[in-house]
């Protein structure tokens, strides 16, 4: 099964990224910056990431036509400067503020173990991420993606089926063929159902001290557990 | 003007590639490992791209739903087959001959060129080839797309200014930060007519000795001349 494997495809947010620490220590030098004073931005994170799915379901329940991450972003932090009481904001500076998901930093062992693979397969964002959020952040961050994947180029969010799907068809392979790759359980499922091969590596600080989910793989829909990306890779021969 | 440029785009065959000269090596290569014989594979890969503009053509008229360039090229190949009369080829035969596009071989400046140009720029073929091709080209060649664009993404074909525009949306750019960049003036003027900068270099032997088109940058469609893809990067200051 493993020998059939063409292409690794990635969830980006939690499994890739840092997308906690990322936004907290981003927002927090912003808000110092724009002498924002008593909001307390750790909460402000997590209450933005908190969004991130009633949004999303928006879209994959059919109530509302394919609208990319940016823009549902841009909306979530609309509602949040409001409910923390941030005012005086230029437009620039909120555009600013919602492009800080372009600028979350990797977990250490990403950019070696996305090198590794590289050599051997085919390596993309399978994420809900748009296009140019996955692209900017790769530029920084220097991921080294062989294309974009995932919601915007299937117009469907994770984990509705045509995101695993369709990623698959554009790059003419068979699900089998693919190995999604995550730190998400729940994610890794949806993909099983639909013949992907998956791979697992916990990452247990995602949500901060005290997490109690995703700590281990799910042996149910886990083909590949490992300790991080680089240890995938070698796990895969790279 | 090209102040506000933040990516490069790239028309992929012959502005990028050298489709010819591959093709009639691979081919013929691939002719002989078969005992095929009395087959003038130059003949035979002129006359396969010559299908291409009438394929995609129907397509762009609305004729046809959106159809990868791989089953294009597929159609076309099997036409071609019984034209030349080449018989006893087995369907994993016709699908490597078929897959003859993906295996195309860089001009000499192109990965230097794209290389220089990604240390400022996102670089990303705007192309009519679909993602898969276009992947499994930029693997083998080494040519380091920050991702895909161009027909297969937005579901045109170029010159259709859907494929132009849509790229540029893709990124979430405006259309004058968008620079196409490519070997042919008549892709030139369809970008220049929805907004991008262009750029261009000639690759006077695409169509072989006595090439007569595309010799020099047209100046009423060009905003940048140079004389391949290293001197393109040079003199947007990488």
């Amino acid at each position: 099964m493993v020998a059939d494997i063409k292409a690794c495809i990635f969830d980006v947010f939690g499994s890739v990224v840092d997308w906690r620490s990322s936004l907290i220590k981003d927002l927090s030098a912003f808000g110092a910056s724009k002498n924002i004073s008593g909001v307390d931005w750790t909460e402000f994170s997590v209450a933005w990431r908190k969004m991130y799915q009633p949004a999303m379901e928006e879209v994959r329940s059919g109530r509302r036509p394919f609208t990319q991450l940016d823009t549902l972003h841009r909306e979530s932090l609309y509602v949040l400067l409001g409910r923390f009481g941030i005012k005086g904001l230029t437009g620039a500076d909120i555009e600013h503020m919602n492009k800080v998901w372009h600028r979350l930093d990797p977990w250490p062992d990403s950019v070696q173990g996305l090198t590794l693979l590289k050599t051997k397969y085919i390596i993309a964002p399978c994420s809900n991420g748009n296009v140019a959020l996955i692209v900017n952040m790769a530029k920084r961050a220097g991921l080294p993606w062989d294309c974009i994947l995932g919601a915007e180029a299937t117009r469907a969010y994770k984990p509705t089926p045509r995101a695993y799907l369709g990623s698959c068809e554009l790059l003419n392979l068979m699900p089998h063929e693919v190995l999604m790759c995550a730190a998400h359980n729940g994610d890794l499922k949806a993909a099983k159902a639909q013949g992907l091969c998956t791979a697992m590596w916990p990452r247990p600080t995602e949500h901060g001290p005290g997490q109690t989910t995703d700590l281990a793989a799910d042996p149910a829909v886990v083909d590949i557990a490992a300790t991080d990306i680089v240890d995938l890779a070698r796990k895969l021969g790279c």
